[in-house]
C-alpha cells in the first residue's frame, strides 16, 4: 500500500506535466490558469487510494485521476459564473479575470478534456467507468440546480438540503473512489461498498464545509468567515436552526439574513449568537460524526485486509479535522 | 440501402420516444424544450447514412445518432448565450426564455447526456467512437472561440475564416459520418475517406449558410435576411470582398458594417451593392462547388459499390441546394 503523501506526489507530478496550453490561446489560457491554481486534490487522491486498496497499478489510474480533477475544476468554473463569484482560491475567477463568454467556453472545453482523460483506461473497464462518470456528472449538475433553486424557495427542509449536497458534492467523491476500484478489478460488492463509504464521507465533508464557513479560521480558509450568512445561503446550520428555534428566533434569523440594511458583521454576530444558543455547532458536529461512522461501516465491509485500509481511514479522518 | 426518408423517420421516432424530463424540472424543462424545437437533423442522418453505407445495422447506430444531435443542440444553446441571441428556430432561446444560469447548467447537462447516448455502442467500438467524439467536441469549442475572437480582430484572412468554420461546423458533420462507419466495421481507409467527404461537405455547407444569410429567402430561413451584415460578422463573403475590392470600396464596406448611425436596411443595401459589383455571390458559389467536388472525390474513393452511395450523394446535393 502506498502512502497518501506518495500518491499525492505521483498525481501532482503527472498533473504538472500536462501542457494545457494549445491554440487558440484565448481558449486554453483560462484553462491553464484555472488548473494551475492548485487545490486539495481530494478527488484524484481518492481515486488513487481506491485503486491502491485493491492492489491496482497507480500508473494506470493516473489519467482518470487527472480527468476527475479537471471535471471538478470545470464545475467550479461554471459555478463561479452562476454565483457571480469574483474570488476562488485567493485569485480572481475566470469569469471575473476574463469574461462571461470565455468562462462558459473554456469550461465546456474542460468538460471535454475531463472525458478525454477519464477515458484513458484499459478498454475492458471503459464502459463501466464511463457510465459511472456520466451519471455522476449529471448528478452534480442536478445538485447545482437544486442549490440555485433553494435560493428562491422558503420551504427548503433539511432532507432537501441533504439530497442536494449528496448530488452536488458527495457523489463525485464516491465516484472517484469507485473508478479506482473498478480499474483495480475489485468485485462489484467491494466497489459498491467503497462507493457508499465515499458517499457518506462526502456528506460529512460538505457539512464540515458548512461548519468551517462560520467556525473556521479566516487565514486558513483563504476566504472571509460567514460568507454563507452574508449571502443568505440555506445551509445545514441555518435549516437546523430554523427547525428547532422558537418563533421569535426564527423571525430574527430570517430577518438577519434578508435585511439589506444590516452590516455584514452584524448579520454574522446575530446569527452566530442564535446558533450558539441553539447549540447548532454541536448538533452539526454530531451529524458529521454520524455520517463518518456510517462511512467507516462501509469501509469495514470491504473484503481486503484491514491494514490495507489505513491510508483511506487516515485521509477520511484528516478531511474531517481539516481547518480549510 | 435505406432511403434518407426512412432513416430520418427511424431517427425522429427514436428521438421522440426519449423522455427528457426528470428532476429537478427546473433543469430538465429547458432541455426538453430545446430538444423539442426540431431542426434539420443533418448530423444524426449523416451518422445513420454513414453506417448504412457499410451495411451497418441502423438500430445499433440510433443511440449515438441521438447523442450527436444532443451535442449539436448543446453547442447552439451555449452559443446563444455567447451571442446574446434571443431567437432560435423561430422560438425564444433558453437564455432568453429562462435566464443565464439555467442556460449554462442545462447546457452542461446536455453535454453529459450527449456522452451518455454517444457511448451506447458495442463495447468493441467504444474507445474509437469516444476518442473521435471528444476530439471533435474540443474542436467545436475551439472553432467557437476563433469565431468570437474574430469579432475583435481586423486582420482576419480567408484562410483563418476557413480554419474557423472547419472547426466550428465541418468536423462535426465529418465525425457523425465516421462514427456511423466505425459502428459498421468499415476499414480505416474507408472511414477516413468518409470523414474527409464530410469535412469538405461541411465546408460547402457553412459557405452555403453564409450565402443564404444574404441571398436566401426570409420566409424559408425563418430569420431575417442580412443578419451577418447587421451584426458585422466577418463571413467568407465579406472577407473575399475585402480581398478583391479597391481601397475606396474597402473603406465603404468597413464603414457600412461599423457605422452605428446607419439603418439596418441601408447597411444591407450598400453591402449587397458592393458584393454585386465584385461578383461575390458567383465567387462564393464557385468556392462551394470546389468543396463539393472535393467531397465527392473522397466519396468516390470509398470502396463500396457505387449504388450504395446514392443516398449520401442525394443528401449532399440537397444540402447545397437548400433554401434554409
Amino acid at each position: 500500500m502506498f502512502s497518501i503523501q506518495y500518491l499525492k506526489e505521483q498525481f501532482e507530478s503527472a498533473f504538472l506535466n500536462v501542457k494545457w496550453l494549445s491554440e487558440p490561446f484565448t481558449l486554453y489560457q483560462p484553462i491553464d490558469y484555472t488548473l494551475s491554481l492548485g487545490g486539495k486534490r481530494i478527488r484524484p487522491l481518492l481515486l488513487l487510494l481506491g485503486n491502491d486498496l485493491f492492489g491496482g497499478k497507480t500508473d494506470t489510474a493516473i489519467m482518470p485521476a487527472i480527468g476527475i480533477e479537471i471535471f471538478h475544476n470545470f464545475t467550479l468554473l461554471h459555478d463561479d459564473i452562476m454565483d457571480r463569484a469574483a474570488i476562488r482560491r485567493g485569485k480572481e475567477t475566470v469569469y471575473k479575470k476574463w469574461d462571461l463568454n470565455t468562462a462558459i467556453l473554456s469550461g465546456d472545453t474542460m468538460f471535454a478534456l475531463a472525458y478525454d482523460y477519464t477515458s484513458k483506461v484499459n478498454p475492458s473497464h471503459l464502459q463501466e467507468v464511463l457510465e459511472l462518470f456520466t451519471k455522476t456528472a449529471r448528478q452534480v449538475c442536478e445538485g447545482q440546480q437544486y442549490d440555485m433553486d433553494f435560493e428562491h424557495r422558503d420551504d427548503v427542509r433539511i432532507k432537501d438540503y441533504l439530497h442536494m449536497i449528496r448530488l452536488k458534492t458527495a457523489v463525485l467523491l464516491a465516484c472517484s473512489l469507485k473508478i479506482g476500484a473498478i480499474l483495480a478489478n475489485a468485485s462489484r460488492e467491494n466497489a459498491d461498498n467503497l462507493y457508499l463509504f465515499g458517499l457518506n464521507l462526502g456528506m460529512a465533508f460538505q457539512l464540515q464545509d458548512d461548519l468551517l464557513d462560520i467556525y473556521g479560521k479566516e487565514e486558513k480558509l483563504g476566504k472571509e468567515i460567514g460568507g454563507d450568512i452574508v449571502s443568505g445561503k440555506k445551509t445545514y446550520l441555518f435549516l437546523k436552526a430554523m427547525e428547532i428555534a422558537g418563533t421569535e428566533e426564527q423571525t430574527l434569523l430570517v430577518d438577519s439574513l434578508t435585511d439589506p440594511t444590516l452590516a455584514q458583521v452584524e448579520k454574522i454576530t446575530i446569527v452566530k449568537e442564535i446558533y450558539g444558543h441553539l447549540r447548532i455547532k454541536e448538533i452539526t458536529e454530531k451529524e458529521i460524526e454520524n455520517y463518518f461512522v456510517c462511512a467507516l461501516d462501509f469501509l469495514d465491509k470491504i473484503k481486503v485486509p484491514d491494514e490495507n485500509k489505513s491510508e483511506l481511514k487516515l485521509l477520511a479522518t484528516s478531511l474531517l479535522h481539516r481547518q480549510f
